[in-house]
């Protein structure tokens, strides 16, 4: 029996909660931490609607969790997409011996970022006998995993390329905000420069497929690109005019030598087709194509929890995806 | 640097060991062991009509393999789709301190149709601090490890179904033979009482899926029909003629409570389309079709060389693809 804390009761969490409850016999929840007024001394009964979830009252801070139930063994984290910003919840958590699995996006391939913090949370994670894992589906699965486990069956490697595209209306409203919808070409370019738009995490897929194939990168190239409308789109939270932004389109290449290893290329655009694709250039080349695409956060949500459960299967230390994908092939150089 | 012994030089292994040196910056061959008159005592150059190859000796035993060459870390095994055939090997290899990772079939899930033996194996292998896998394409990855690795981003399985299809025109003589192309209707009932026919393996698959996913299965049902030519078909080593079969379809159920919970459909003919595709019924629903298929022999190479690169990832014992794909869905009961 795994005991589990969870660490953000946002939209995510919520659904990471229920996942967590979907499965009695392997895993018991022992705590919630969120601090937002509107969620911090409520009971799970209420927040969830549900009068047979367990009586858990959201705690404030992880100091409270502690104090207040059993210790966990693995906390899953939804808090942040950046590793600075979620930095001091994975150092406390290791601080009291509980290992963290988070769907902070840079924390899918920490070392590309931030490689000084990846190395002090390293080092405390293996004083402490905890890991540290980033996963989700993108980074962490679609974009990478899946395609160094897909890879098992291959010799030889030469490049690989992922594509995934999905249909934005058919997602949250933050993702919907975030891929531009109902921009105009003017105010696309103002967020673009703002750093408000966009993934996090194309390059930490690129440099975790990299890692994975043996391949030293001398640089990864991030585009972002607008994707129009060509015809009206009335959705239920934009109305789409023609020429105005329905989604947005972003590409990472992994380039070595001016050879390009590592070929991502993510849409996520209001009426675009929903689908995965991984070609695996090698001896047997391979496509692998998700004919249902891997849903966003219903995939994530899978990750989080089904990682936890595997917590026990990885050593000490700030750990990857890799390491829980241990079979794959060889890139050549 | 892994140390690799091979044992087999047939079709399989003789790609096995061009793999293994391919691969020079991870791996050293450090042995080849076939009994075969016209194998034993040849020079691998000779062998391979290629004069930079390691100029190393095919020895007729693993006694003399050993003391010939240095002390491998894990021995490829491909000799026999049966686990009695090869259990002496097996055995001989962990008491040598020697892991094994082997294309064997019944090795993939040898607990179903061997308890008693891969107990036996089981207790050696922790005995000599040793892992001993079984892996391949089919069982050991297109039909259940891939599966299991793709349920990374589901929760509550309910039920998966694999299907491979494949053209077994653009196949060795040898699966030719075991699909029963050519033969009349009478001749391939024959042949399935004679058990001459057919693939070792479904059931394998679905029992590994079945514990993948948590779920204890009641039977499992293998069925074995043929597929007829409709048209005539000219190959190389057969020309079938309308009635004639010209290929199998194998089906294993895997049943609980009257429940399918594992469907496995192969069909191995000639003029068959050829792809793989895995449909899990989960949260979410995932279909994943690898569109190229994925290449019988190529893909069984590719396997046992990232599987014995990936062979300390294995804890000492009897082991199978569960424990080289951790991160997986729970199904529900």
């Amino acid at each position: 029996m795994l005991h589990i804390l969870h660490i953000g009761f946002g939209e995510i969490g919520r659904d990471v909660v229920k996942a967590i409850l979907q499965r009695p016999a392997a895993a018991t929840l022992c705590g919630i931490v969120d601090p937002h007024p509107n969620l911090a001394g409520k009971n799970l009964r209420d927040l969830l609607g549900n009068p047979s979830a367990p009586a858990l009252v959201v705690q404030p801070t992880l100091a409270q969790a502690l104090a207040e139930g059993p210790k966990p063994d693995v906390a899953i984290v939804t808090t942040g997409s950046r590793l600075p910003s979620v930095r001091a919840t994975f150092a406390e958590l290791a601080a009291s011996g509980i290992s963290s699995v988070s769907s902070c996006e840079e924390l899918a391939f920490p070392q590309l970022r931030h490689p000084a913090l990846a190395q002090e949370l390293d080092a405390l994670a293996k004083a402490k006998g905890v890991a540290i894992l980033g996963t989700g589906v993108n980074p962490g699965f679609a974009m990478d995993a899946l395609a160094l486990g897909v890879s098992a069956v291959c010799s030889q490697v030469t490049s690989v390329r992922c594509v995934r595209s999905l249909d934005a209306g058919k997602r949250r409203p933050q993702l919907q905000k975030k891929v531009a919808a109902g921009m105009t070409p003017a105010e696309f370019q103002q967020g673009l420069a703002a750093k408000k738009l966009g993934h996090v995490g194309l390059a930490e897929s690129a440099a975790l497929l990299a890692a994975g194939f043996g391949w030293t990168l001398d640089h990864i190239d991030e585009k972002f690109e607008p994707v129009y409308a060509t015809e009206r789109i009335n959705a239920p939270l934009f109305d789409i005019q023609p020429g105005q932004v329905r989604g947005m389109r972003m590409t990472a290449m992994g380039l070595r030598d001016g050879r390009t290893l590592v070929e991502l290329d993510l849409t996520m655009a209001f009426a675009a087709e929903t689908f995965d694709q991984i070609e695996i250039r090698a001896n047997p080349s391979i496509t692998v194509r998700a004919l249902t695409g891997l849903p966003g956060d219903q995939s994530t949500i899978g990750l989080l929890v089904n990682c936890a459960q595997a917590i026990d299967r990885l050593p000490p230390g700030l750990r990857t995806m890799l390491d829980l994908m241990p079979v794959r092939a060889l890139g050549t150089v």
